[in-house]
């Protein structure tokens, strides 16, 4: 490989002659050899988003040349294109300020905007004084945790759920006016429609969403302006509010300078909070796979209420057996949120003083989860919930049989006698109804009065 | 011990003669010996405020008779009062769904209002068919997890927090001017007045309050209504609303009945969600009780910027010895906190079709974490932060000393030459003022100019 | 309330006058009124074993009188008795090192040791300078965790553990014989006997002693002799190997002193070790919780494979149904543990330089999973366990027209021949001989020979 | 891209031409696009491994040709030597039992394996019935789980901890005889040597090692053997036993088949054990990493005790700020195991019967666990611990103003009256030995025999 040589305030250093990162990234990445985790290229992207408008605010300030705010705006939007993304080698696993990674950003975007500088320009561009000017890590990579959480929520994680919710609302329509047994403990209890039991669940997509959205405005609030440790030294008082400003016409997000930037740099309970909502989803989602999965166990020995798509061969040794895969991927994405958050509430409790430190695992974590469960929820709804299909045969004999349809006798013949009429059915193997007018508590013509799946389920 | 006869569904059991207890409450005390940990009174209490609403509201109905209505809301009044606390003898681990805990409120209302009923009545009250009228456990026990959390945190933590939010912004004014160094990495940094350091603290609690008040506006949802699944079978289709009604009127909260009753019996995503604030709120304090127990930390050989109150000896063999007891408990109780959150989150993805039957544990987490969370805000703000005071010959002392300074150079010499000035004096261990002078890059005059602490923290 | 004034380093201070415990005890309790959760009297009782054996080993080594020595050991003895139960009232929630509980520990037997001392004598028995002679809180408290978390495990977790491991066994060998459908992913799979299965729970509980057995052993190291640091001052360099030996003899555990004293007052990594089997063993509890009550679903529209006691009316508005609560109380357990051990860990990381002050929140939460493990067996076994039954027409019914009995023909015909077998059998809805013999691939008398689950489950 | 047509008992579908893998991987590839993570190579090479002993254990016992035998070994030793790394793309978010996965090894080994057959070979290797023979996903995939732990354990995490271990023995060592203030609840305490502080840190590495070696003892059982529910269908009855045998004389580890194949496919009670034993090495690295940074703090407002080295610019703001970034990464990492506990433990909960369908998220989670350790470990030590010094004149200044020293004298004058020497001495400001003379208690020739910090660290 060919080198070239960079220097810092440490000294001097090989870099990779074809990239463009500068002697700090190559610091980083000889002394973290850690994991293969990524910083991942979403932070790095609204690390450009960043940039570029603080570069627009400090040329408004009259802090940065024409010239060089045209090349470094240049810089960021190629970057935003994704022609660097192989310049960005860093793991999560370095300092807990993401200081090398905005070092990383900064040395790419001097060297790019050095480039496109003018023929001749006698500037140049430094990563410090110009690309990171009125800002400091301690505020830029809690701006770009923030940016990028609440553009992954908005761009990735509220369409996917969009998408379920609405195949959900769709079969909870179809399926409306199938009665059912429904099942508490495990156990039989009282009928509901198919219909119902789906918009129990579509309303956990739906709660969850907006639960997602309310503490997701929280993530609007940026810690710009703040610079090393809140005060916002070296940055002119209205830098935070400008650049805030300059990234939501850049993004369409109504992002404003968080009112205490003390707290911005220290604090990141807006991420806990917002990861909590995701931990509801995450609970909800493997409640859902978990019905879904009970539902169309079988095909012979289970519930076999309903059926869903048949995938792909579901063993190496058992032939023809097909298995709720969805619900398994689906699930395991849950465990892995649930994981996430216990990271993320911990890291965050851990700041000292001015700064959090352990800002790269926050924000590694959290758009994990965000990812993973966008991508699950798509492929659940595309590849099972789209197919769920009712076995009408199935629920009707599992819903005939049933003796907890004795409810509807409460109001008529009060809890006690109608626990005997249950009873007596349990244990002698009949029909309720059976029962019923065996004990004398009601006649034949009462009974078939009172007890009416349909009334029951209170469509 | 004396005895009397109970019976219920399954046959006779003994009671002790002299508690209100039924049956099925004696059942559960004989079939979960399981740990000592009570169902909260604070359940027991929401559902007595539950019971009556439903008894005003059956009344209303036209289902409960005026003189049954009447013994029922009085025994309700009652329980509130705290005149039965001991009937309520039964534990966390037991059905799921609180059912026995439900039966539990059912047998001692309907026992104690029997006795009320007016003399010679031929009335009775009945556990099942008048105090549960309407009802199941499936939606009062969920009904009265959310009034208990609402009613936990708006009467206990709200006002707890308010009083160290106050607390924090009193030590901020009155600190606003003391210039101390800022400490990021643990490393020094550039400064920032000890009252624009508290005041982080202050928003972090004050953000917390606003995360923790937004998502429990989600507990305003509830179950009642819902009965056995969710459809309401053997209720009213206006019950859960008139309920919600009479609810809010007897509380003062604005309750509504739930929109989807299948997502309020079987999904605990809004508990989650609330939970993820308080860890939100968790591990904010544990921050603040780091920072101040670091900074009063010595009292010779440590930071020592600020002095707290010694309220008790701290050791049993050093003589003297002061330590920040009030951090300590308060950290163990972000501790607490976080272990309850994993705990509700994996109960709260544990739901199976039409109920979810980890409500008892979800709840007991929950009251611990607000009671917790409350209690020690209060302990840590009258024993600690009140008595928070500057030591400023050391704060002085530590800020005059500091190379980070130098920050304020970059401006003018660019980044790299700060760098070497502050190197320099680390390196020859002289003021900052000598290196900068030493290196030529800027006048005695210009040094005195440009660094000035007072500048650098943009009061 | 009477008082009588007490006084410490600090000052004088209002104590009960019918407690024993002194003015440290007294500020606890003032300072800290945060929770309900008490110091387990299992640490207290830990403690007086540690006094006791402190006492003796001063005696021993000429810095007790015989006089004194006595005293404190009858009083430490009837604390062991549960006489003086009543005078311990802190909470969890105190200074984290446990000093407070230590100072009442030492309070109580200083107070109770000179109602002991022979009439006239001249001797005073003192909190810091004889009972807590030799020690520190700092290895004190240590040392009383490990006591009190050994007894726990040995006392009561084992043989609970033991009791189920013996039901289980006995339920697998009655079992063994009866042939039942396997189902993974929760579709029908290939048979295995009930014996079979249940041996697969047997050996969970019997894996997870083994490891709980195995990591415990790491307990017997103590942290006594370490005094104020680890260094030892104040103590003779023997006192610890002393104190661990006499308090083997004293309790029939191995204890010894531990090598590092550094390490044993600042790491709790051994408890954290033995939680994990801990939780592993819950989340083993859990899967056998919820298998048994999936296999008793129903009792119409379930699984049914099994019949579990109906130890109490389920439902308050559901009558005759009967729900598998013994498997929510244990499975709410182990959510209890989950949480537990995620609050454990956190705790334990939190040490900074010669001591871990999260000692309080540590005990309490490992002693609560193992109380609330010991105890949900216990009644898991006794109420639900002994009396599982297998629901043998059930069981026949489900394995008889399963379709992948079809994995024995694999070795005879090839997967993919037999995956067509069992597609067909599907599609058709026929028995898997009748579409065995259709495809042509074997004749009756093949399938016939081949298709014996008796075989095919490997007794 | 060229694609050929691959089928499986669904149906066909196009696999790119280039690719060694057939229609399951396709199809999970397809139905399965969540997330970036994909399934560890070590997994596919544990994998490798266990094919290979099958394929001679298989031969051995007269169920596979030679020739398929030979063809089949080397496609193993191929896949082992790293020449197939591109053909296993997979993710983790597949079917819980990762039979993706393992017929992504089956297909890819069975192409390879054609290839390699003698020319003119009428044999034909098939994924299922030849690489697949005696074997299920449901054995295979927990199978290699447990060799790509254990290796993994002891390839890369042992020997990364053997080099920190030592490290700290030496500078444990070099440091032995410098005496500096002990630190208890952050405040200053009796002294310690230098060495005896480090001397804890080796001792929690060192325990930790232990408790991960013992508990990683349970990984050698492994569940091949037990096929598709436990019972071995399809596979001799000695099958388990030979492939362990064989892997062991591969691998050099002591494999054995596990006594309980139902136990070893639907629990994962080992691997919760052993990631409870990393999970007490990230705390106790957490631990270590925080007194390192936090001793270094500074350079001139903190406790500044030693120095580490100085790796790169620690701020893009502040000129010559260096920062911990070790001990961040270290930390950071700390939080990802935590949280990957939880994961795991939540995960290994969740079986159903005869399986536990989340082994690819618990995998994925341990080994993430593992190498993040092993790899923050080594760079812990080389980056910082090697390089760190004690800061002499900081530490005998520390010590020798501590007014703790008084401890000393309790054996002398108890406990209260050395107190009442601190109190004085604090408050007026005095060295301790003033404020001794001054009370009277003591003259001072005893003052300065007793007071010797040499004599309190009990070298």
């Amino acid at each position: 490989m060919e080198f070239r040589i960079e220097r810092d305030t440490i000294g001097e250093i090989k870099v990779p002659a074809d990239k463009y990162w500068g002697a700090q990234t190559q610091r980083s990445k000889q002394n973290f050899k850690i994991g293969n985790e990524k910083m991942p290229l979403e932070v790095i992207k609204a690390f450009a988003q960043l940039k570029k408008a603080a570069a627009f605010t400090n040329n408004g300030l009259g802090k940065l040349s024409d010239a060089k705010k045209e090349a470094i705006v240049t810089a960021c939007d190629e970057v935003l294109d994704g022609k660097f993304d192989e310049h960005f080698p860093l793991v999560v696993w370095q300092t807990g300020s993401g200081t090398q990674s905005n070092m990383n950003v900064n040395e790419v975007l001097a060297r790019r905007a050095n480039e496109l500088l003018p023929e001749g320009s006698e500037e140049k561009v430094h990563p410090n004084d110009d690309i990171n000017m009125s800002q400091s890590s301690n505020d830029t990579f809690p701006t770009a945790m923030h940016i990028a959480a609440y553009h992954a929520i908005y761009h990735d994680l509220i369409p996917a759920l969009g998408q379920l919710k609405q195949t959900l609302f769709e079969k909870e329509k179809a399926n409306m006016d199938i009665i059912k047994i429904g099942r508490t403990h495990l156990q039989d209890a009282t009928p509901l429609t198919l219909g119902q039991e789906i918009s129990g669940w579509r309303a956990m997509v739906e709660k969850s969403e907006k639960m997602i959205k309310e503490s997701a405005e929280h993530l609007l609030n940026l810690a710009i302006g703040g610079t090393a440790v809140g005060t916002g030294i070296n940055a002119e008082p209205i830098f935070g509010d400008k650049v805030a400003e300059q990234l939501s016409r850049q993004t369409g997000y109504s992002f404003v300078s968080s009112d205490n930037k003390f707290h911005a740099l220290t604090s990141h309970d807006e991420i806990v909070f917002v990861h909590g909502a995701l931990k509801g989803l995450a609970g909800d989602l493997t409640k859902i796979a978990n019905d879904v999965r009970w539902l169309a166990s079988g095909p012979r020995s289970g519930i076999g209420e309903i059926s869903i798509p048949a995938n792909e061969p579901g063993s190496s040794i058992m032939p023809g057996k097909v298995n709720p895969t969805q619900s398994e991927a689906l699930t395991m994405v849950g465990v892995q949120v649930f994981g996430n958050d216990a990271a993320i509430g911990f890291a965050a409790s851990q700041g000292n003083f001015e700064l959090n430190v352990y800002k790269p695992v926050i924000i590694y974590n959290f758009l994990q989860s965000v990812h993973l469960l966008a991508d699950s929820m798509i492929s659940f709804n595309e590849k099972c919930v789209q197919g769920l299909e009712p076995n009408i045969e199935v629920i009707e004999e599992n819903v005939n049989r049933s003796l907890m349809l004795v409810t509807a006798l409460n109001p008529h013949i009060g809890y006690e006698k109608a626990a005997e009429i249950a009873k007596l059915a349990f244990k002698e193997g009949t029909t309720l109804k059976e029962a019923a007018i065996k004990t004398g508590y009601l006649t034949e013509e009462q009974y078939d009065e009172w007890i009416d799946p349909k009334k029951m389920v209170h469509l």
